[in-house]
């Protein structure tokens, strides 16, 4: 029996809603989820506000295996990730030892002032892990199944390179694309039998549209490659034998 | 006193829970919400699982002045969206009349033929009305404070700009960015003073971080331009007095 791993992210932040930030983190989790067989559910983006982030953490961390959120770790007023973390979970927000002196120490070697900005980010839960920041030292962490990222895609990035080998992975999700030049419209019937035909794989059909043609790619997804195989065949022969009576959808 | 207007988006579809597709709707959502004065509460990705769907969408129309999703409205067996909402509202989803005809005809004009998966394309809820579709016909659909449209970011632009003018406006959030050449570390305590003393205002501080060195952009938000201007002085006079003492974090 293939194992199934799933997992939620949660995307902190008022600049990402109002449209002045552009995420770059969720394609990423989403591509590196995929590569090692966790399905990614559900993606949440919610405002810097304690009650909504508390409220959507506590959602999804009792419905998937993992947590991942990004933003909200840094040491402004606006940055209240780790307070809202340390209530969802009923835990005391408090100076991290091993964060603290890092950072003091960090800030000492260079000649900076160690202020009480630069202090909040060596706060988090009673009771987290850190997860290590290669580049600019201030830790996220790990509380239960929750991992609390940056919100700058590099340093997200590196701290999720960091966690990646900590977690449990599924079974991997295959998949394979048939090129299918007609529009939706065309293949959607019996592509929809072949579905039904195999009911161990997921099938996708994602419309594409420019210079005024339809096209349209056909994704089978399964975790068995004989599950894959099967149903590939089926659709590459659909596809072949298919008039090219039009290209819209 | 303000009038405030709300929203939230839904995201559905497999393939960018697989990083398959890169989301490119949600930025554009997000600058067109706050450009008309509505506040982009909240988004959620979710998977084409009809459950799935009509808790997300009942969980949000509840809470928002205006609801919008994208993806799942073609004609294939994965395009759940109409079928979904139709759950949601507790209403038939049918095929609309004028949509049937409307399909009927231009699938007519062009010798093509109207097969049952093209036909889909005009099932909406019951008592829906129609997102004109400028660029391949079949409608999205209004139904009650729920804006269905497509995931194709051409054609979602595209409706999305047939919904604007039909949406009642908030006051609109002005908003002012102060570049601050420093890392948050050294300007987050005044930053948070300034905070308390404009309770009527937002203030945002976003990180950036490239080519090893921090800065900081720091974005007052607010309805009113006294408030607005009154708070940028005081961040304005704050990052001119902040000794530049380092650049990091």
């Amino acid at each position: 029996m293939p194992e199934i791993v799933t997992a939620a992210m949660l995307v902190i932040g008022d600049e990402i809603l109002s449209g002045r930030t552009k995420d770059r983190n969720i394609g990423h989790l989403a591509d590196i989820m995929t590569a090692i067989g966790i399905d990614l559910k559900e993606v949440r983006i919610v405002p810097d506000e304690e009650d909504e982030i508390v409220a959507a953490v506590n959602a999804v961390r009792a419905r998937y295996t993992y947590v991942f959120t990004t933003g909200g770790i840094g040491p402004t007023h606006d940055d209240i990730t780790a307070d809202s973390i340390s209530k969802a979970f009923g835990v005391p927000c408090e100076y991290d030892a091993k964060a603290y002196a890092m950072l003091e120490a960090s800030y000492a070697a260079r000649g900076i002032e160690y202020t009480e900005a630069r202090k909040r980010m060596a706060r988090m839960p009673r009771g987290a892990d850190h997860i290590d920041n290669p580049v600019s030292i201030a830790p996220g962490f790990r509380i239960g199944n929750v991992h609390v990222m940056a919100g700058v895609p590099s340093i997200f990035q590196a701290m999720l390179d960091n966690v990646v080998p900590t977690l449990k992975a599924g079974t991997k999700m295959l998949s394979a694309t048939v090129h299918c030049p007609f529009g939706e419209g065309l293949v959607g019937g019996p592509l929809g039998d072949i579905q039904k035909a195999h009911p161990d794989t997921i099938i996708g059909s994602y419309p594409k549209y420019g210079d005024g043609k339809f096209w349209t790619e056909l994704v089978v997804r399964a975790r068995s490659e004989e599950a894959l195989e099967a149903a590939r065949k089926d659709v590459e022969a659909m596809v072949a034998g298919t008039a090219a009576s039009a290209t819209d959808p």
